[in-house]
């Protein structure tokens, strides 16, 4: 072998050299992370968005029993709070323990196993689809809530929502734009005040009274155990106010220093404000006597049940403190679906988060782990944008019936996270220099939450398994099996390739070939290449399919003096691959195992379009030719001169870069060549 | 430069002694081209299934007229008789002239210039869709007719149809199976026995009588110029007879020697056929008193005109001869069906065969010409499909108001292309050695051809425009901007590319750098290949995104003992191309003008699916490196075990192969090579 003379150590201090005059952008990088109040509305979304449906499924369940359930109605909404703050709580152990951003997953896989990770990580791939199906039928009722003569095309709307928010995901778009932050600011802001005025008004013997507080409901007598079932259909219904709660902890990185500090900040005022709107929601809906039913025709009192939309709670407990058509009431509609949307925007971010992390563990395509793969995250994004629209569609845009799937997943992710968490400390407890003082108020809240959590999640199944929760359980399988099976594949892969003392390669010659088909610049700039590259032995190539074009090179090739060989096979089938391949065979059949290199040139195109019109063949040809062993293929690439577009293109924000604290490259996409006018 | 010091005419001759040991296939391909009998219901399907329409259109638009213009029938019928005969002896002259498969297409091109050669082929791809939509409407007309209960799914039926076909094509399917060719031999002999059956009948004194002889229609007073418009409509429905005639034409290079004559004897014995089956069973229908309607409620004594479905013209004929649900009844039913479902087959492969003519005019995507880019043919049957699916759903596969459509395109192209030949003719007699004998018949033949088919199409777009025929008015001014854009692109290409005495490309040195990630199996064989290349220097390149990951490869560098150096690049965004192109751009700001090569190893891989498993970040990798001047990329493949099942898969046939006379290869697709046990 012929180096040229420097040793290793030197040839890498010059590129060191080289890169030290570039400052390591730890600066910028903690510059572009999430401040506290970006971080808020972004991870906060979610999870206050769903108080916009949760105090309304949790007293239409009751109200299935008639209007005296009713007053069970604030200790149901006691529990849900309770539990919401034991989440919390137990979340905010989970993030200084495991501050990567992996979440429950990384938790379960960690501290339970491969399997419980999988769970989790199926669970929540369920979610995030269910995410942006509940969030968005929810966003479309309040729309139509506000302006009822849009109800019969509740569907499309729903569908046409989801279709821009994928959209608006594949061109790429930075969630931490002040943009997404505005609109959760003022919805927390406007149903605060909303709150507020309405218990000022009852404080002052004015209170609010709904539409539908008229409305009486057809009380049926109940066993004592449907009684209970009933009551904890509502608690589970009421649940769904906690989902979204875990979205801070999958996204510590992307917090400022000192990051699980900030964050277990923005999970506390993230709960209390949740907490605050849930109860207050709640309150309210009850005091100006809110009823809501499953079957609207079930409303003894309301006119054209049949077509007519019910208001969501949102909208009635609105118009009961505002007056129905106000302009309070039209904002709080509007600032309630924005909120909404972002929700199921979260989704698309999430989606390839998660992915990262699966990735990351060779659980799912470790393309999803690299940066700057839109393709990727593009397909990922159009599968969740499909499903969700699926969903929709079959679900008929019925907040109610997707309620019910949706939960499942977000108590198993709970469950396990917290069952794993317990795992870790205690396994913290039996390490030396442990400090059981430290360790054991952490242990007990999470197997508090552990416990809270499993039990809601029996009884979230046995409530809503036979109200459809069974497409989860038959989808997370499907899930769990295909992350398996990659990572066995990749498994098997991984070991094919481990390097072994036995294997040789035994390259010994060293034999190129330039494919020629016809006389042009390309052509003469790959066996220019070729030349330089000094090889043992070269020739051109050519493959005649057409007498008259082969001599017409034939003849320049002697006119242009090229000193190279030029070497015509035949090809009576018209075919440009086999003739190579055969004659590479008899090559190495005459000359042992030498490598044969096949310089190829190929274009470099601006536009997309262009890569219709170029290069079918050459890709054909060089698939085939890599299937052969002992050939390599170098392409030499012609720059054409659209390929200058690629140089002013910028790159675009990827989905839930952000949330994993990457921040786009502030440079261009490609630094330039030197060599401008040489190609 | 280094060679080996073997002699450019030796290096070619070992390559061409190598060769003869395998004979040249010539005598394989004869075998494997078309005979007349094969050859026949391969290129007829298309012209023969029109007689299961035109007769019905003809009769159906002189109706509107009333009862009495039936008279007319017999008239416009010789008048599409003679047109025909016209017709088929233009082609038999085109054949001649032009025996490459070009068609008119190539005709038009050559003698009229590049713009009249587009004209003609965005007529003959509009078309294309038009068969699919015309053949299948047909087809599952004639099936309702003898299943009447499938009336309501009518749209269903036929854009299934129509993606089984796709799907077939999809697959891949030898037209020249026997399977193809019997159908249109059943269809032939079935509908010439009732013919003759009906014909016999007639003369005996027992003549058959449809079913709907005996609803009438309300007569109308037309003005003299409505009445020669009437006839001038009814004519050129009757026109639709002509559609596929030009199908032999196109496919001259498909024919057993010798072709000229082969193909010619097929065209006439094609022309022969339709004639009799047209004159048959229009004959016929006007015998047996077939009263077809525009509108079904126009019959006075059809029941339930709304909803049940009116029987097709060959249904009527078949009943009226046979008998009213007869076995022969369903027999020429499902053979008419088969007949006009193969008719929407030849377009799937004609379409293709167009393309690869385009292709090689630099008209369309070049790739088209290119044997075996399954890939492509795909792309264009889906759009084929999908375009004919759109057309059937927006005309609710109306049969009469998709002939409106038709028969525009069909003869744009019939009467450029005899304009054409006439010039083509004109010229052939300026030459010194013109035989003016034996041109100006056929002279004569191609001029009346040309004045013929101008007057109907002048005829068909006045009758036609408003009645639909405005669409293909739209639609190929588009195909031809297109057409020509992608002509000018490629000009402009080839101008770039060009060679000239002033471009160098001043590759003077020769540096190489292995990709290294992993210590793994494919990274010792990208260096092992890129040792054994000799390069004046090299280096081994690892992008540092993972500490701990470059401190494990860097300890194993130096455990193995690698004496090509190691450079570490630190990627403090994490990225993979940008370090690499910087230090590249860095070094040949050292170096000067080095050619650069990376070595790049890759996963070759035998199913579909994990290709989305792999690559991905090296195949970023490599188009971003492939941006850079003075760079040049190694792909060292690495085959996966998964990858052998590549070497079992048979190539299947393409569409459009045969009828282009390309048999398909008759060995595997890819040789193996010949070393197995060593990677």
């Amino acid at each position: 072998m012929t180096l040229d003379g420097r040793e290793p150590q030197q040839e890498g201090r010059s590129a060191k050299r080289w890169l030290i005059g570039e400052p390591l952008p730890t600066e910028k990088l903690e510059g572009q992370l999430l401040p506290k109040r970006l971080a808020l509305p972004i991870f906060a979304s979610d999870a206050l968005s769903s108080v916009a449906y949760a105090p309304q499924e949790l007293l239409m369940i009751l109200l299935l029993g008639g209007l005296a359930f009713l007053s069970f109605a604030p200790w149901v909404a006691v529990a849900v709070i309770v539990l919401l703050l034991v989440v919390v709580a137990s979340y905010r152990q989970l993030i200084k323990a495991y501050p990567s951003g992996g979440g429950d997953y990384e938790v379960a896989h960690k501290n339970l196993g491969e399997k419980a990770g999988l769970i989790v990580a199926s669970a929540l791939l369920v979610d995030y689809v269910l995410t942006v199906a509940v969030s968005v039928a929810s966003g479309v009722d309040n729309i139509i809530s506000a302006i009822p003569m849009l109800n019969p095309y509740r569907i499309e709307i729903a569908v046409g929502f989801v279709l821009v928010i994928m959209a608006v995901n594949l061109r790429g778009v930075r969630e931490s734009s002040k943009t997404f932050a505005i609109p959760t600011y003022l919805f927390i802001a406007s149903v605060f005040v909303m709150i507020v005025a309405g218990l000022v008004r009852t404080l002052f013997g004015d209170a609010p009274v709904a539409e539908s507080a008229s409305y009486t409901v057809q009380g049926e007598n109940l066993t004592q155990a449907a009684f209970i079932l009933l009551l904890l259909r509502a608690f589970s219904s009421g649940c769904s106010a906690l989902t979204g709660v875990e979205a801070v902890s999958n996204g510590v990185p992307a917090f400022r220093r000192p990051q699980i500090k900030n964050a277990q900040t923005t999970l506390v005022l993230m709960g209390g404000t949740a907490i605050v709107l849930f109860a207050g929601l709640t309150a309210l809906a009850l005091i100006s006597g809110v009823h809501y039913a499953e079957n609207a025709c079930h409303l003894q009192g309301f006119a054209n049940c049949e077509t007519a939309p019910q208001p969501s709670l949102m909208a009635q407990v609105a118009t009961a403190v505002f007056g129905a058509n106000s302009i309070p009431f039209f904002f709080i509609q509007a600032v309630t679906a924005c909120v909404l949307l972002l929700a199921a925007n979260t989704a698309f971010n999430g989606f390839p988060l998660l992915g990262a992390v699966l990735a990351r563990d060779s659980y799912a395509p470790r393309s999803l782990n690299t940066r700057g793969d839109r393709l990727v995250f593009s397909n990922g994004m159009i599968i969740l944008g499909l499903a969700a629209c699926v969903i929709l569609v079959v679900y008929q845009a019925n907040l109610t019936q997707l309620i019910q799937l949706y939960i499942i997943g977000v108590f198993v992710s709970f469950t396990l996270g917290q069952i794993g968490m317990v795992k870790h400390w205690l396994r913290a407890l039996r390490q030396e220099d442990a400090k059981p003082r430290e360790i054991w108020p952490s242990l007990v809240i999470n197997a508090f939450g552990a416990l809270l959590t499993a039990s809601v999640l029996i009884v979230v199944t046995i409530t809503k398994f036979t109200h459809g929760a069974w497409l989860v359980f038959v989808l997370m399988p499907i899930l769990y099996t295909l992350m398996l099976g990659v990572n066995r594949y990749y498994r098997d892969v991984e070991k094919e390739i481990e390097v072994d003392p036995t294997t040789t390669f035994g390259a010994s010659g060293d034999h190129a070939m330039v494919l020629v088909n016809r006389m042009q610049k390309p052509t003469l700039k790959a066996l220019d290449y070729a030349i330089a590259a000094n090889h043992a032995s070269l020739e051109a190539v050519h493959i005649a399919v057409d007498e008259e074009s082969t001599k017409k090179l034939e003849k320049q090739w002697s006119e242009m003096n090229i000193h190279v060989p030029l070497t015509v096979l035949e090809s009576p089938y018209r075919e440009f691959a086999i003739p190579v391949l055969k004659y590479i065979k008899a090559h190495r059949e005459e000359h042992g195992s030498e490598v044969v290199t096949v310089y190829m040139p190929m274009y470099i195109v601006g536009h997309w379009w262009e890569s219709l019109l170029h290069n079918r063949r050459a890709k054909r040809i060089r698939q085939q030719l890599l299937l052969m062993h002992g050939v390599s293929v170098t392409i030499v690439p012609w720059l054409l001169d659209s390929s200058e577009l690629i140089y002013g293109r910028r790159s675009r924000p990827l989905p839930g870069q952000e949330r994993r604290g990457e921040p786009v490259r502030p440079e261009k996409a490609v630094p330039r060549g030197p060599v401008k006018t040489k190609k």
